[in-house]
């Protein structure tokens, strides 16, 4: 049974739930799912309801139209999803295959809830992975002298198969300003540390040679600042001092793994609200 | 500024959310918290709203009047606190120091948001611990002869000082039938064990023996069936082939003492809403 | 550079740590891991011991000649490995791909140190997953009637095929008590659980019936008593009211894969020592 | 029953286990506990050895005579302790009583295995904390002017009471660099952050302002370069979106303590050893 998402922030003020309740079920439709957030501090107000479709007297080509009244006067920020229409996601890869595997196996067993038309590539190393799961796999090597053909080239694939977002598995190039301006909150990458403890490339090794008795993984929105943007989840694990950098490689593929796949779902699902360099997630 | 809280659950209909929001928006409420939960399974609906009494127009003494309204012909199982009635707990203790010492020193901190008006002990050990912080200590001894006895002295002073919850911390004894009848989801025990492994008694001997590699501890309402109350939070440690049992009692100190806080601090806060043996925690 | 590894427990005397470091010295080894404990309740010494080869001068032919005369004096039990003889593995399956995968993934990006000369399964489900990494796959239907000469199929194929360790990778089949008296510690299994809570099936159902806050893995080596064998390796996650049972499910499989594969990856590295139902992992 | 432990690191060499193995057996020691390390990258061994001195015939007066001709030619660093030589701690507290208290009541409880001479503050406001539990409070206001004159006091007072370890149980201070090269290794911080994120003052504001999932702490010897100490031992819980800035406050506080209590246990039992701004824990 499809149901209707309303994602919504703005500035808190009286009546904002009952707004959007009265709505609903003014005409015919049914909550499944209600969360609401006020950041006191800031003063912001964030929402996200999830109806029934069955009784729903307003068309879906209509409801933009019904919704915008609601916004306009309340300055509501917001976007409309259903939950059949799925969301299609491109991965971005390199040499290491532990996140592409694990996307494409939660893929093949139903619990990504979204559609992988495409992989995009810098190097010929996961070809035969991606094979193996039938995903057309397109080969772009990115060099400093060819990069801006390189990510034209990416977006025009992006645009040809209708992608909504890109995920960063693992893909060790950093995306131009163009992009991360023209994909806001629509890359998602996983970072091999526990952000921001240790940005930037090689953060086992520096987790190792600080010491540290826990790392982490973190995947975040991309920004123009690297390593930089909202944090969506983060997880850790325990290490001690017989861990070699290479034990905490190994174990450290299992945080990413795990993390990203977290991320990509709640954002897949529409659970993650991004302002102010933050997050939001509704899970 | 104080808040009102109302807690509902109810079979799950169209137009709870809405007709809820609508009674605090009309009479000059801002909802500070909404927090919502369906139990699909069980077609059950559970709410906990907050709303600021500032412009309120309803007086605390008519507002249940208007809550019945709004609840009857939704069969509505509803409660109404104010965020400024502190709550009165009870503390149940025994030889064991280190929850009453937490539970102490977070009261004193205000970190607890209750007021702490006696301890009932049935043995004289931590008087001391008691006098410390200045909290009346009664000493009601328990032995399988005169339980019934106690257990009528217990009762009178909770009445007498108008106790709302009674914490068990680390009190050794088994409530009667009588008590946990009379004061459901009021009595919060802490188990040492992650329940359902290893209830009963000396749970850290068990779990050394059986030679898990995790252990937990356990916060729940107190029922008449033997730590098969509803749970509201639970934790866990690792632990090696290294830890003996008397490590294993050590560390699942640290265990006890903040799940037990956390659960103590959510339900003060009517955040915990418990219903078929399980609890929904809005936490 | 290979090494030797000698794993041994005993009856606690002293002299043993100079025992075993004086014979492996005097013959011209390097120790390189030496790991030992003291179950002082039991009286039980367990070690484990890895030294260079590069200038030991007992052939590893002899080595066990040598070994016997160290161990019968002090009633040792021990066993003897080389780092550069890899283990070999059979995998157990059923129709669930997640385990499966994960552990093919891992054997391809060399984490695993073992090879893995076949799958075995009693479903047909799950040999595209097989084929796509060249894993040879037999299927052998089990069912109440066929179970002996089920059984004794599959262990004609561990013996073709020099099996070591059987890995049940959420196999959803029981193993008769002949393969487990026959196979002592040398069966990995991964139940869906923290055992011992939810011991048998369906353990999700009934953690979410429950209520728990926290749902747990657990890999074991496999007795004649259903999921009461010695403990390897467990670890959780939290969970709140608002997870389905298919959540718990979903969720439930992160657990399972890495649970079992840290299980199988310590225990290929001669890393466990199981004894009293119970064991030391040296990780 | 008394044991000494003997903790030694030095360049990695063949023949490091069998001779300190050898010496204690062959003078009457039984070994109750032993734990070594090698750091293959840095070459440097590390050991920790725990025997039993009840059939030990060498004096605790000449013990250091015998190690020293163990130690020399293998260029070992070493230190030895006994186990009924009980560590005495001076506790450097300012405004916030958690750490304080968390500390005191294990104290009493018998967890830490050490004496508590003396609390020194630069606050009076924990006084009546001290006094509770009977422990000498002294107030040394610090202010940028008398700065040396207050430390000069300080460390009058350390050597009064010769006080073997300082613990900075939120001790809002920065130390100067001459005590911190005075007492290397001798001084334990607990830094409410998981570092390297965070240092410095107000890391809470900072996780909270940067959207963090998991906030941590982190317990490290002072050394000249502030929070940059050879890091004990971190913890972290999650968080989300939901919480404040004084909620990351109040659930940080259950992680300093138990974070701060775990590295001053190990350190009285002398299972630290810190080097290259780095530690081994033998926990």
């Amino acid at each position: 049974m499809p149901t209707a998402i309303l994602l919504i922030h703005c500035p808190d003020q009286p009546g904002l739930v009952r707004a959007v309740a009265s709505f609903i079920a003014e005409n015919g439709g049914n909550i499944v799912h209600f969360d609401q957030h006020v950041d006191s501090q800031e003063g912001i107000f964030f929402m996200r309801a999830e109806w029934d479709l069955a009784n729903f007297v307003i068309s879906r080509e209509d409801l933009p139209v019904f919704i915008r009244a609601l916004a306009e006067p309340r300055r509501m920020t917001w976007s409309l999803h259903f939950s059949d229409e799925r969301h299609r996601l491109a991965l971005f890869v390199s040499k290491d295959a532990h996140c592409l595997y694990d996307l494409l196996s939660r893929h093949e067993a139903g619990e990504l809830d979204a559609d992988i038309p495409l992989i995009i590539a810098n190097h010929d190393a996961l070809r035969p992975a991606a094979e193996r799961f039938n995903i057309p796999f397109h080969l772009i090597p990115v060099t400093p002298e060819n990069k801006p053909q390189a990510e034209a080239q990416q977006l025009a694939l992006l645009e040809e198969h209708k992608v909504e977002t890109v995920v960063l598995a693992r893909y060790m190039q950093i995306l131009s300003n163009d992009i991360c301006a023209a994909w806001p909150n629509r890359v998602i990458n996983i970072h091999h540390s526990f952000l921001p403890a240790f940005p930037g490339a090689k953060p086992y090794h520096s987790a190792h040679r600080r010491g540290v008795k826990i790392i982490g993984a973190t995947s975040h929105y991309v920004t123009a600042e690297l390593d930089e943007g909202p944090i969506i989840e983060q997880d850790v694990i325990r290490v001690t001092h017989k861990q070699t950098v290479q034990d905490l490689v190994r174990q450290g593929r299992d945080l990413e793994k795990v993390v990203l796949s977290r991320a990509v779902r709640w954002h897949v699902q529409r659970k993650v609200l991004a302002y102010n360099n933050k997050t939001v997630v509704f899970a």
